[in-house]
């Protein structure tokens, strides 16, 4: 039987009760959470299990049966990926979080499809918010991916968004696309790795000598080429898997 | 400017002009193709260039620019996929595809969603297989991906389907998921991998018996619980990337 798993405000939390309302509560009714059921709540830092005492149009109320901490992960990865058709993107957002990602931040790269006004892009990132959530919910995490207004090419590479991106920063070039890759020897034993993807059609000339001149680390991600949506979703797939294996007492 | 790939029958080739009909023929006409522009056409061992001479409603005429044989790969890497929900196989085919796996072979296992009959699986498989050519056209394969009828779970695994799976065979348990993967060690050199992924809610106790009594190899895919289209793009774009990393020369 599935447990179900909601993130939740601390707020939602008075002594042993757990209230949730608002979009958690409406979850709850949707999935048809019944008095006696289990469920899990996370908030940043602590996951509760908790048992449902009676429902409510609102959603329900649960009195708490365990609160765990939540350890800090091992790993941080963080993606920057080229801006692509949004529903593309969609896909990024639902795979990446599956994966693990700790933030996903879209840029817009000279070969981007065209930039939507303002009111645009807080749709479309309230729509990979809500995207992000699910998937984080459905995969078990215990904490949410941040999903970031877009940056500029520019912004990332002058520093002017400091201290994004974090850590080492790789760039997935396609201009490598065939040699054998160094990725896990580059990214063993960090705890914070950001992986730079191409837009459709990839990084301009210039883009890639800026980033190179930045520092950004280039890596292949393969034998083949890839569709800008398919190495955005491997390259944090890799990176997740090699910072893993080569944890300590690995 | 987009070169335009398509996968055809050598009897398409006539000395030095390529006919370009059926379904190649119609792709032809809605990428728009004109007469002096070059194309590229693959039968199994050749890549073709080619110059449009003539357009016609069927399709088109061109003459072969050159003929390079094209190289055997430096490995295979087979996915045998727990039947999932049809619309997310179709996920799996075209991102597996595009990572260079060489078949695909769904397993009807104990959690599997309900099979279709039989005339189901038929318009099921031409599915996957227009998915397969159109995802190895656009990210450029010098070859097609086989896309295999159903296997049962039995029939795998006590071998009455040999020499199917091919190679090494690596089982994605998810009861591994979260310890440390060795799995770049276990391909490591190897020609040939199979990967055998569970269906949505993974395997039962009693297949993953069977699997490791036959021999497979349990390996984690990394540190999450991922749902199973998620693993099978995984496990695929994994095990290349690991295969192409150990590759001799490298």
């Amino acid at each position: 039987m599935t447990i179900y798993r909601f993130f939740i405000d601390q707020s939602m939390v008075r002594d042993d009760l757990i209230l949730l309302s608002g979009d958690p509560g409406k979850h709850a009714r949707v999935v048809r959470l019944r008095p006696g059921e289990i469920f899990q709540a996370v908030t940043p830092g602590l996951l509760y299990s908790a048992k449902v005492e009676s429902t409510s149009p609102q959603g329900l109320v649960g009195r708490v049966v365990s609160a765990v901490p939540i350890e800090p992960p091992d790993f941080e990865v963080h993606l920057f990926a080229g801006m692509i058709k949004a529903s593309k993107m969609d896909l990024v957002v639902e795979k990446t979080t599956e994966l693990g990602v700790a933030s996903v931040t879209p840029v817009i790269c000279s070969r981007s499809v065209p930039n939507p006004d303002e009111s645009g892009w807080e749709r479309k990132v309230s729509r990979w918010r809500r995207i992000a959530l699910s998937a984080a919910e459905q995969s078990r995490r215990t904490s949410l991916p941040e999903i970031r207004y877009p940056l500029s090419f520019d912004e990332l590479t002058k520093g002017e968004s400091a201290p994004i991106p974090e850590g080492k920063v790789i760039l997935a070039w396609e201009g490598l696309s065939g040699t054998p890759s160094d990725l896990g020897k580059i990214v063993a034993g960090e705890r914070r790795v950001s992986v730079l993807v191409g837009p459709e059609g990839g990084f301009s000339d210039f883009e890639v000598e800026a980033a190179l001149s930045r520092g950004f680390i280039p890596v292949s991600l393969g034998p083949h080429l890839l569709p800008a949506e398919t190495a955005c979703i491997m390259a944090v797939g890799l990176v997740v898997f090699l910072l893993h294996s080569s944890a300590p007492g690995s």
